[in-house]
């Protein structure tokens, strides 16, 4: 098996020989994690990234009242890690479970730091890829903050274009943090504007 | 005038010789803000961080209808920085204002990058602050997905300790997403519980 998604994908982002990118990702660790099972649990200390080769995992909390919320997708192509407990040496508060049979390389989470001190181009990659994704939360935070149901629902099919069909809607209001039934109304909503601009 | 709480921070929290602080820190451009002025509107691309050496500063949106939300306060010894306008470039849908007269320093966006990739020390700091800054907004999430106002309430006085004197409460239930209405239900609960206590 060839890592070959996270390849592509560092070879395309970063201006690095290829030769030394391929180095580092041989001696990485190429999981198969089948649907249900977990990468993460609460209470366990995060010790990889998991870049998603294959498949889709949900990164996510579980409440006092056992209600899923969901902080994250990974699809094929992105990364996944609990930065807290990596970083800082945390028990985590989340969960990484796999929403299909998954194809996943396990990052040890100190390698992007240390290939950052040896070679300034991966460091001006992970540094871009750390502020994207600050990006990207703070976006969420705002729009959890302002945003109609309508309008994070938009947000959700720009993000994960290819997901609606994969995910049961009730991960999705968990991750709009919305009610299925608001979810509900907002996909009817959204088809009738479609119909009438027909 | 000395840049006196950026040196502290950096030298107590960076393994760097206190002379190359020093003249980076000197270069540096140090501004008053009086209460209500801006350091950055919305439309307008981000060029610094700004680091907070006295007052206050609200970093917020405001939606369609004028309300604001805001994403972060900033007192003495906190950064502040709208990085998806200033490290990608783009118009900033945010907007940076004094909430007390304030004395700032203006550290060029590309500072941090260019100070990381010349001294080891300095790179791992970096990335650390990244990452804190990236657990603060994940757990924010997860806050507003699941967690009731008391406890979005005390996670506040947890971060922003001296902040509740300071802010008014409008500003801190736009912060918590909640209403002012449940922000005196919450304050009120807590006093009556504590006073049960004693």
């Amino acid at each position: 098996m060839n890592s070959s998604n996270l390849k592509t994908f560092l070879t395309s982002n970063v201006d690095m020989d290829e030769q030394i990118i391929r180095e580092h990702i041989e001696n990485l660790k190429k999981i198969q994690v089948k649907k249900g099972n977990f990468l993460l649990r609460q209470g366990d200390v995060c010790k990889h990234s998991f870049f998603v080769e294959e498949g889709l995992l949900k990164y996510y909390s579980i409440d006092e009242k056992g209600k899923q919320h969901i902080l994250q997708f990974a699809p094929e192509g992105w990364f996944v890690v609990d930065r807290e407990s990596a970083f800082f040496n945390q028990p985590s508060q989340y969960f990484i479970e796999a929403l299909e049979d998954s194809v996943v390389t396990m990052i040890d989470v100190d390698m992007f730091a240390s290939l950052s001190l040896h070679n300034q181009s991966f460091a001006l990659f992970n540094n871009k890829l750390l502020h994207n994704h600050i990006r990207h939360l703070q976006n969420r935070i705002n729009l959890l903050l302002s945003a109609t149901a309508e309008e994070r629902y938009l947000d959700f099919i720009r993000i994960y274009p290819d997901l609606l069909l994969r995910v049961p809607q009730t991960l999705v209001a968990s991750y709009l943090g919305i009610t299925p039934e608001s979810l509900s109304r907002v996909r009817k909503d959204l088809a009738t504007k479609k119909h009438q601009k027909q």
